[in-house]
């Protein structure tokens, strides 16, 4: 098994500007209040019942299950991004429930290994009678991350050893032999954590199975149409309704899967264990079927703000080519979470800024909207374009929140975001063969190893960066980080290295003082969408680095879809130091059009008036009250 | 009670055209095979059992009653169309078909009156037991119109006794008396059939039962709320998931109604009733309140097609003020043709052209485009953007074919078309009190009383037309028509009236070989929508006279969205005799935006290149096989 090329995240601190104060809140409100929504201790929020769940489980509380079939999940996220926020910053009350968690799941397990809450308490449910829909062994999966970050956290073995008797139960059940099931997961999650559980145990079994997992997937005869056929099921899900097995992406085995299908999130937490297994195993077909249906993602099913799932009312599935509809997006903020866990899986195949890139537009665009600026309220669908009037009237919006809400009753989204922010060491930076590889630019400070590298940066607001070497390891190393097209100098002398795929890859004998520094170029862009986008054609969106821009009725008033930009009016970012601590705004000129008289109007140039424009970064609407937002503005040649 | 406006239709008789080709071919073609359709006959179309449920209730057949709860209505609206076919063009098929249903009716109905083989089949099913969904007073209205016009039609009074048999029913059982139920029906349409069959019988107990349907709906306590909760309903049905009550108008009292709210069909056929009440009883809360909810109707919820009900997925509603979605359109077939019905019912409270052009957009595109060119087949939905590649990927447009259909398991729309087909003399022409009033350029026949009348018009594909009166009454009498800004001639003098409300009204001693001729402006239009139609915000639409146009994939290959018009490239009408027999399309210059290589691109302009354009009639999309269809292109400024 290759190393891990993650960093352990109390190696990589982050030392303030955007991210490092969103991860910081993370930590001092988000984790502590969503220990109060798993414990229903939120007035007003629908309660979760998920850690009463384990009570019950555990025989400390009389009671019946509550909750979806997945609730345990949420609780395991939960505790993996305390795990990795203790690992940097220990909080006594995060301690405290992680013991009491762990306490609970040691007894809440099953004599065999089994730890399902849903299974053990419904009355009417059974061990593996629909893996298609009941979720166990995604609960199990993200049990069996959060032990993995637990004991590497920690040192405890405790919940090490609960999840290595579950992953020992899962192995000797599902699998091509005897007696086993030849089945897969109805969404996917646990080829990712057995792939973790392998390198925090060393035993490859673990990995083996993840394989199987996601090797079997797809194969005919199809199991969860052998499965549904069981059940008799008659009419299949609701969800599944244009689909059908490609909703679980297992319509074909994934090494013949061409385009993204079915569920986003699912889809993705499937490609990422590809990337994984294809790191692990050196498999080529898992890699190029990942890299093809990546390159397939990107060029006609991402939205511009780093999400995916455009079919929401059928199940936040991905759609056809180029339908990427902003009213109805689903882009979940799971799924650009998984989106990130993708793309940083396929930079440890290819050290390629094309997947940082995505990484840093889901990052800074979808996955931090989901979060309020005051960091205890969500969002789980991200439309780019809302207008409350009309998304309270359109069943099709139903999924459509206009504001971000304290808890939902299916609350896979907070725990995640939690989870990713807590862990974005793992995404900032990574081990290369020959040193460290740099993928965002934030202030941290790297240790590691020999390593001691301090960044500074206030992106991606303004264009200066400077990445300090503060000790090295003796002889030569290298030192990669992205080139994002600017004109670095070391020790402000022209770097004239080429960059490879997008990033400058530097070997030397690094000396402490040595100094990178650029300026990052971050002119406000007019950005253009296919004309096969729909909702796009004909319109601009506005982006800098990597954020991209919204308007809100708030500075507009009513009717943004009468709002557009001119080709050569001026536009220039601006720090607003008043709105939320800080952030760069974008202002000029937009022009509007004047209501006419009637619906329809017959010859008549439209009338257009000069207005100023101000628009904000999209990950910060909603957050001053219910009202209209867009991201795509009409276009004006003249 | 005022004498009706319409004239029977035997009096008005489409001699050809646009219009009366139609009107021959739902004769020969629709009405014969929708009575296979009703009869189970037709192979691979979901069969009706309607007719099949009738004979059951009459005691023809042994089986269960098949269907939907409105399914007799089907029958009865394709009686009434073959009524209608009847008395301008008798045949022998429709003939003893319909003397088939007179002697069914006559035998299926219980002794009381009762007549809804839903209710007396189900076992399961009571009688007024779910007034707000099971549409037994709708299906009532549907039988009462169909026998009005058998007995206007045949002179029999055969199926009229089975009628006013079964309204003596209705009258008893509904009403403000004791013992009575303060109830009106779900889906409007008994009021409007009460109002026929007030004026047929000259029973005005009739009327007064329709005006208290209309005035007791939506009074406090709300009698759909109660109901719900005597059926102990805990979940309301999912079409009224946002708009409560108002789904069935039944939110306040009609009077107070100031927006259209929920589902499109109930709303026009309610506010119909109103107009009918208006002017039978005088009331002129009625008529105000009708007419506001007419201009905000046309300002804000009228589709360019001449549609109405927007948010599909939430059961054909009106959604919120300039929510117009061109993929997602429901534009329910039914729903236009009620929206001409209300528009004929208000012409008669105000000669105003403004009814009119609404009437014939409705029917030039909307109403048009449910029936194939092959005349058997039908859109019950109509979208006016179609990508079948998101169509069948998308679970919110699952309601929309992208080809018409031979039948639907929920078949309301294809015997409403024929029907409005059939009857299309009412909305042709009217009496007035001091003549008559010409609504339609298209050319007729009109006799009489003293009155003989000729229309020549190739309208709406070409200019001219002329009006002669072969006879006329002795005296001074009026004949009114519309202006449609055109300079009208009598006898080759110049008219010098001014319009009133858009109609010349013209009163003289009309003499035989009088002849008012005009060239009716038909420019191709550049049309635009209020900017808040986001979907049409940024584009135009192609329009000449009340045609709108579209473009087709099979003119102009896939990614419709690509292309647009720029302002200044000429367009021209041309006469295509080879298409479809013959319609005017518009040719000229589009602008296709080059596909770019990626799914974003900064600050590029779009690379355009000009290729040919071919517009067809929108009512004639989806006569070529599949493809993309698209009303709404791009504006380019230059």
């Amino acid at each position: 098994m290759p190393t891990p090329t993650a960093l352990p995240l109390a190696a990589v601190r982050f030392t303030g500007g955007l991210l490092g104060e969103r991860i910081e809140r993370v930590g001092t409100v988000t984790l502590l209040r969503q220990w109060d929504a798993l414990n229903d201790r939120i007035p007003g929020a629908p309660p979760s019942h998920a850690v009463r769940n384990l009570r019950i489980a555990a025989g400390d509380e009389e009671g019946a299950f509550d909750g979806l079939c997945f609730q345990d999940s949420d609780v395991a996220k939960w505790l993996e991004a305390a795990c990795y926020r203790a690992s940097f910053a220990p909080d006594p009350t995060l301690a405290a429930a992680m013991d009491e968690l762990v306490d609970l799941y040691e007894r809440a397990q099953e004599a065999d290994g089994y730890l399902h809450t849903y299974t053990q308490l419904k009355p009417e449910a059974e061990r593996w009678d629909n893996l298609r829909d009941l979720h166990e062994l995604y609960c199990f999966g993200h049990f069996i991350e959060a032990a993995v970050a637990h004991g590497e956290v920690t040192g405890s073995p405790r919940l090490l050893a609960v999840a290595t008797k579950l992953a020992d139960l899962i192995d000797r059940t599902f699998g091509p032999g005897p007696g086993q099931i030849r089945a897969y997961p109805g969404h996917p999650e646990l080829e990712l954590a057995l792939v973790k559980l392998a390198r925090a145990t060393g035993d490859q079994k673990y990995q083996d199975l993840a394989e199987f997992f996601v090797r079997e997937r797809g194969r005919s005869p199809q199991f969860f149409v052998e499965e549904a056929q069981r059940r008799q099921e008659t009419v299949p899900p609701v969800w599944a309704y244009f689909d059908g097995q490609a909703y679980w992406q297992a319509h074909v085995p994934v090494t013949e899967q061409t385009e993204p299908r079915g569920h986003a999130v699912r889809a993705v937490y499937l490609y990422a264990a590809m990337a994984d297994l294809a790191r692990e195993t050196g498999a080529t077909d898992l890699r190029e079927s990942g890299e093809r249906l990546w390159r397939e993602t990107v060029a006609k099913h991402l939205y511009i703000i780093g999400g995916i799932g455009a079919d929401g009312p059928g199940g936040e599935n991905f759609s056809a080519p180029y339908d990427l509809p902003d009213d109805r997006s689903y882009a979940e903020t799971c799924a650009a979470i998984g989106l990130m866990m993708w793309a940083r899986r396929l930079l440890d195949l290819s050290l390629d800024a094309g997947y940082t890139e995505v990484m840093e537009r889901a990052l800074y665009n979808n996955v931090l909207a989901g979060l309020s600026q005051d960091a205890c309220h969500y969002f789980y669908v991200n439309p780019l374009a809302v207008n409350p009037g009309e998304t309270r009237r359109r069943y099709d919006c139903k999924m459509v929140k206009t504001q971000r809400v304290p808890w939902f009753g299916c609350a896979c989204c907070p725990p995640n975001v939690a989870r990713l922010l807590s862990s974005l060491g793992h995404y900032a930076v990574s081990r290369t063969p020959a040193g460290l590889a740099l993928h965002l630019f934030t202030p941290l400070r790297v240790e590691h190893g020999d390593w001691r590298i301090e960044m500074q940066a206030a992106y991606p607001w303004s264009e200066q960066v400077e990445i300090r070497v503060v000790a090295a390891p003796a002889g030569e190393a290298e030192l990669a980080f992205r080139s994002a097209d600017a004109a670095w100098a070391l020790n402000d002398a022209p770097v004239t290295v080429v960059p490879t795929h997008g990033y400058l890859r530097l070997t030397r004998r690094w000396q402490p003082g040595d100094r990178l520094t650029a300026e990052l170029p971050l002119p406000v862009r007019r950005v253009r969408a296919h004309p096969r986008v729909t909702s796009a054609a004909g319109r601009v969106a506005l982006m800098r680095g990597p954020v991209v821009y919204a308007v809100e009725e708030q500075d507009h008033g009513p009717g943004l879809s009468s709002l557009g930009l001119r080709r050569e009016a001026p536009l220039h970012a601006r720090w607003d130091g008043e709105a939320w601590g800080g952030v760069t705004v974008l202002t000029g000129e937009a022009v509007r059009e004047t209501d006419p008289k009637t619906l329809y109007q017959s010859d008549l140039a439209p009338t257009l008036e000069t207005v100023p424009l101000r628009a904000i970064p999209y990950a910060w609407w909603g957050n001053r009250g219910e009202g209209e937002m867009r991201i795509w503005l009409r276009d004006y040649e003249s």
